[in-house]
């Protein structure tokens, strides 16, 4: 998993159906000591700062709704 | 996912036959800085400079028609 | 696989139920030449700077039990 | 999915049974501003010189033979 | 795939039950000019020193026993 802090929301109007209701977060992590940053579903109900734990790949799947296709999500909120 | 760029659409007359009828758009995006590109299935309709949510990796599967192979799908319009 | 040592553990309290239970350990490997890190769940008994061998991406899940999604996992203690 | 250009093929007398016939080629394909390279199964029949399109990672099983591992395919020759 | 070099062996003697008779096998590769290296199991008989063609992510499971979660396999030996 990535150990990441949440930097923004992005809103996507016009998704596929299956994303519907999803909430997607712009996530920062550090790689080789190069900020990076991806996109995940929350589940978990984080907030702009929180540092989280993100699941990258197909392992997301087993976390979402059936038929809802994401590559990131956020598992947990880091204590 | 990756946030990007829709740039360009590539052709591709000789393909597997379960790829018939697939938009394949080019996508832009940052990794540490630095530009990069990958090439996506359209599932939304985008049109080129449009900023684009693309779920990467086997999670595209759940986005596709059965057997229908591919590592990158556009699932959303950024607004 | 990856070959790494653990230098830390991960506390998430606010996490998926299906991760309740869950030993977080945060790895350090090297990455052509430059250290990186990932948090991976711990299924061996592994402690602070034990070499280890990590598994990556959704081969993760097969190691673990019914329905926690992560995306890396600790297998084996490097002699 | 990666745009690419075969450079080569590779011979692999002593493989796994269920890869026997498979055709193997190199792929050479920009990463970021840097050239790197990737073995890839070949469906289309492509040749030297020919650039394509490459699936890479468990997207590829979905268009290959039951029981042939592989995590890279050519599926396509861009016009 | 990844084309690699065999560069030594890694015994883990506390490791899962299921990986239990697995070969762990280090492998070199070059990626975009720059030495990398990950463990793969090997599923050929390679040795030390021989160039070796290795199949990545979960991918792997294909080649596996039912239940050994590796993310590397070595599925051939290249001539």
């Amino acid at each position: 998993m990535i150990r990441g802090r949440i930097t923004g929301s992005v809103v996507s109007t016009r998704k596929l159906i299956n994303l519907v209701g999803s909430k997607f977060m712009e996530v920062e992590y550090l790689r080789g000591g190069v900020s990076e940053s991806l996109i995940a579903v929350d589940l978990v109900g984080a907030g702009i700062g929180e540092e989280v734990l993100v699941v990258t790949g197909s392992s997301s799947l087993r976390a979402l709704e059936k038929d809802a296709p994401a590559d990131a999500v956020i598992v947990g909120i880091i204590d």
